[in-house]
């Protein structure tokens, strides 16, 4: 009746007592297990958990809940280990309940253009299953080969197709949540429309696991428009491109994508991939990299047209255009492999700042102006269309000594700016662990005290992910 | 230094205590005023406030909500007075905080494309403020000509355009909110992207003053789609109309608006205008008024050639086109005025359902079989695009015995058949006051022992428009 994997049965008293508790119920503790689900994408994080369970089904995730709660023992969720704020780590210790046995796609609803996921599903998989039946689920962070929806619905991810199309919280009209105590609830109703009660959808996005897990998702999907064209076009002044990026949209523009690389990011990433095709003039110091799209072949030119307009007015060099599917993976390919270059380059501390688009260019000055005050290098890259800047501050030969404790000043300096601009401390990677610091800054003692008022009335023994997202 | 209007200072002895604890606020307890703030426009309520106020800044709510707060008397915020649930009826007296004098709008930021309100600013005219610096807020409620922001923040409401556009929590960035207490907070950020702690944006959307009371909203904006065309399709059978409504989608459209009407609210919207110029067959039965938008003139008939095409495949009549203003004036003109047309033809119950829009077709055959079976006539029309179709019960000839205590009952079947079409009880509308008996078709008693935690956590006194949403 239980199907088990070849991993040998838990060795701990904790884990013999689940797996007797709730029979069926996939529990691991072997110490390379434990190491395995200790560490995300983040930089330079590890926290053991004590135990590993993988339930299979919705009433898996319940009971384990209901038994977890019972006896104070932390659970924290994890999907693939591809998140960049620590959300997936069990910093307590306890359990990490693993997504990955939670991975069917329940449902492909051609008549409503819907679709039912289990948590577990990988992101792309996800996508080429909708997009074989003509629709559209356009959120795609750069890890979207290997990252989960769950994980994308814990942090509200985005990626450079938001800037169109939203964020992950703008495609889910319903979700099957555990509660702590393993109640199972339903948050919303699959409809495009819903007044009724209070949003509980919206409130468990981003919320990392620490309200409830959720266990299905109804996400609503759109007619898949096929038809795209890439441009990647060079500046010799970083200012000039960030500049632009507003005026695209005030020219009347709507990219389905518009990525700033500062030339670093672009040439870490000629390195780490060995793709050296690519001409840099050696005045480029930055490029936007803009996508236009359709459903009809003839909608991309008058796009482009348009574009071409706005960026001779921003003083752009000469633009570089894909349009056949090998020119526009190779361009694709350098952006989403910016991150992964970096961290190969040297360690890093990852920002996600965010500010209303118009403010990138003060923002961009900022963190150059605080790079020079502290001694810092940084590259700086991502979805410049919803004012989004991955800032990448770069060890280099920075002290230890300055890299532990100086350091975080800096980042509150550039963080303070950021909300001086009417932004915020994560655009998209969530607050998690590593950010949970500066979480003073954007909010009030007030709006903290709200948040954790939250928390208690989903979890109030707090076993959910403890101790992340509120200071 | 206090501007007051001409209205004599309050009578009551709470309302002279309220004057003067708070100098400056505006407090009005007239009986003609009490009973001017105690209907919307729902059916058959009435509930009279003990005292109104008219706050014209943050600071004033924030002192007026204290100010309640610390003597439990409730406060209910109202706008125009144009909502369909009762959601700005004092049911349990006290303060009917009026938004009439927070009506600036504080910024149109054309960098950012985002506009910052005050909640008593009518929707109509923040529109045309916006269009004349050529961008776009699309939310566009039939009373979109006197309901005000604030209260389509409040019940989250939709509107034609929301079938492509998203309703008005698509819109809404950042939140100015005066909690029970008079504490003043923001929810989120003025950014497009944001991953910082939990959404408590949302949850304030839709949550119909029992939360808070928004008093400052950043709302987002588009650049205008300035060109669009209008189409009246009439067909023989309201149930091949609702069919065509996913086949539209499903062929790929995406219409700015879709519209359902039953062919007798077109002919109540004619006979209350006055305007029979419409030709109406005497086999149209009911009809479909479509709208497609675009940026330039040439964007709209490439959609219209392929809509016409998946309206041969559902049995469509000849399509009524209209291009230039005054017909498609003519064409909303009679569809906006559908709901009037009904109040002033009978006594009725207007429900406000909503399923995925495949479904349509089993909502329409349920709704009228429930009519025969319950002896009510029944008139439905509505946003057919998102699956939200307004149901008109007619009382006709019922007994005030039937109206009362056994229309609840068909009412119930019909929102138990909603639910489990995968639908909900209120698309746009809200629960409010009316709509609160029929939560537990919608929500289990863990759902709603939820919903009452996140209440308490946000009001723990209960003064914030009680009695509302929650059974």
């Amino acid at each position: 009746m239980t199907t088990r994997s070849s991993t040998p049965p838990p060795q701990s008293q904790l884990g013999q007592q689940l797996a007797a508790d709730i029979p069926g119920l996939e529990v691991q503790d072997l110490p390379e297990i434990l190491d395995a689900h200790s560490r995300d994408h983040t930089e330079d994080l590890q926290f053991l958990p004590d135990l590993v369970a993988l339930p299979n089904s919705t009433s898996q995730v319940s009971a384990l809940l209901a038994w977890a709660n019972e006896r104070r023992i932390p659970v924290t969720a994890a999907g693939a280990w591809t998140g960049l704020s620590g959300g997936a780590l069990a910093v307590k210790g306890g359990i990490s309940l693993s997504t990955k046995r939670l991975n069917r796609m329940v449902k492909i609803d051609e008549l409503n253009h819907q679709l039912v996921v289990q948590p577990g599903v990988i992101v792309q998989e996800m996508q080429e299953a909708v997009q074989a039946k003509g629709l559209f689920y356009a959120v795609d962070p750069a890890s979207r080969g290997t990252c989960t929806i769950g994980g994308n619905l814990a942090e509200n991810s985005g990626g450079p197709r938001a800037v169109k199309y939203g964020v992950t919280k703008d495609w889910v009209l319903n979700l099957e949540v555990v509660l702590a105590d393993g109640t199972v609830i339903q948050t919303g109703a699959n409809t495009l429309k819903n007044s009724t009660g209070y949003n509980t959808t919206q409130l468990m996005v981003g919320s990392e696991g620490t309200l409830g897990i959720i266990t299905e998702a109804t996400l609503k999907l759109l007619p898949w428009p096929k038809f795209n064209a890439l441009l990647l076009v060079p500046f010799a002044d970083p200012k000039d491109a960030c500049r632009a990026v507003a005026g695209i949209f005030q020219d009347g523009n709507q990219p389905s994508a518009l990525e700033f690389m500062e030339r670093a990011a672009i040439e870490l990433a000629m390195d780490f991939t060995g793709d050296r095709q690519l001409p840099l003039s050696s005045d480029t110091a930055a490029h936007l990299l803009i996508e236009v799209d359709g459903f009809r072949e003839e909608d991309l030119m008058p796009q482009l047209e348009r574009l071409a307009q706005t960026l001779e007015r921003f003083d752009a060099g000469e633009p570089l255009m894909a349009m056949d599917s090998a020119g526009k993976d190779q361009l694709w390919n350098l952006r989403r492999k910016v991150g992964e270059a970096v961290k190969a380059h040297s360690t890093y501390k990852e920002e996600d700042t965010v500010v209303p688009r118009g403010h990138l260019p003060e923002l961009l000055a900022a963190i150059k102006q605080t790079g020079s005050e502290y001694g810092f290098e940084s590259i700086c890259y991502g979805h410049a269309g919803d004012g989004n800047l991955h800032v990448n501050i770069l060890k280099g030969e920075l002290s230890i000594a300055v890299w532990e404790q100086t350091l975080p000043e800096a980042i509150r300096a550039i963080f303070q700016k950021v909300v001086s601009l009417g932004g915020t401390i994560s655009g998209e990677h969530g607050i998690g662990w590593v950010q949970k610091p500066y979480m003073d800054i954007r909010f009030s003692p007030a709006e903290l005290a709200l948040q954790r008022r939250i928390k208690d009335a989903f979890d109030p023994v707090h076993t959910l992910n403890p101790d992340k997202i509120l200071p």
